[in-house]
């Protein structure tokens, strides 16, 4: 369907006891699947690999990465729905239909799992402390849909960059002597993708910020020197 | 805080065994609620009646109506963040800081049931039927959450409007030989707070679309005609 579409072959573990020992035994969900025997898979996502829903059988949780949801309509555009990181979840959408199909797209190198829909829900009646991470996780989920809201519902397209770069700082970045760095290089294209605009448009915006100095560039990344100067940058009509 | 600011005094009923013959009674939460002596309050809110989010303490459940959610910066703008209608639950949000508070506000006469978080929580360990249904609706809460991202995602306000409309038709309509008629009659006000806009812009966009014979007003309520036509008013660069 898509030229990146993801593909079984990128899975690079199914779990095993030998593989319990690993950073991502730590993670709250893995901890929970591994010390009750749930099997699940860990897949790798390259850069721009793409994920489509086609069922809703499946629970898909970030392991580390980043991912953008996107309504596809099959006649003419995409609309980007939402931008998850680390710890985020999905799958639990409606089906596509003729109209059109959700997909995800990796940001950068992604690490998820992938979990059958059914199991979560058997172990949610059978676990009554996992069943309660699971609806907390539910409503975290809702809070941060809100967050992608606030971004999308500027107008501007120098607002929405701003408060993308803001939302990116507050929960992908790490503090250094000079700001925020963000934690992923993203290219102009997939920011112009998110917010619903032109690579153009953000090429021409992020230099307008490093010429006033409110970010600069360090690898390849974004750093935001003060976020309470940028956030000056929205304009609230 | 606000003028309108919700009032207790406005409760019409605490639940009793006496009230549990009513319509009301058929909703599946107060099913649930009443055969298990579960207890909450009801109250009534009239048009622009605004709930306050002050704790995330307690679960606000939409009988009958619509309310629109949204964050309030007290330095300088309010952002809608969501649409609420018959079904639909609130109140699960982060708290207030010192930036900005959550608010509530009813679009029309409105009835909602008030129950305390950990009731919910504490009916979820007890009965897992209740815990499955709790865990499906915070699922389509999030998807109801994309379906307004997708409205508010267009930069043209006549494309917000539009999408506005259609969402409407299709969650609150009810199909009449020359269209479909939404169920609540919403001020050109209330209608431009929705998609952040003035109310200049959302009469005048009104006006194009009656004129154009794509919308008509019957008895203070608006009737789409055809929701295909009116869909092809919705610019997609």
């Amino acid at each position: 369907m898509t030229k990146n579409h993801f593909n079984q072959k990128k899975s690079i573990s199914t779990f095993s006891e030998s593989s319990s020992g690993n950073f991502f035994s730590y993670n709250p969900w893995l901890l929970f699947f591994n010390s009750n025997k749930i099997s699940y898979q860990i897949f790798l996502l390259q850069p721009n690999d793409i994920i489509l829903f086609d069922s809703r059988s499946r629970l898909y949780i970030i392991l580390l990465g980043s991912l953008i949801i996107t309504k596809v309509f099959k006649s003419t555009h995409k609309i980007t729905l939402n931008l998850l990181t680390t710890g985020d979840t999905f799958g639990q959408l409606e089906l596509s239909n003729d109209n059109f199909y959700y997909e995800a797209e990796a940001i950068g190198k992604t690490k998820i799992v992938c979990i059958n829909y059914n199991t979560i829900i058997k172990a949610c009646s059978n676990y009554p402390l996992f069943n309660l991470f699971f609806v907390n996780h539910l409503i975290c989920c809702s809070e941060k849909a809100y967050h992608f809201t606030e971004i999308i519902s500027h107008k501007s397209i120098t607002s929405r960059l701003v408060s993308l770069l803001l939302l990116l700082a507050e929960q992908n970045g790490t503090q250094s002597n000079n700001g925020i760095i963000l934690n992923f290089a993203m290219t102009h294209k997939m920011l112009a993708q998110i917010i619903g605009s032109s690579r153009v448009s953000v090429t021409r915006i992020l230099s307008e910020l490093l010429k006033t100095k409110l970010i600069s560039i360090q690898k390849k990344k974004i750093v935001v020197h003060s976020p309470v100067l940028l956030s000056q940058r929205i304009l609230n009509k």
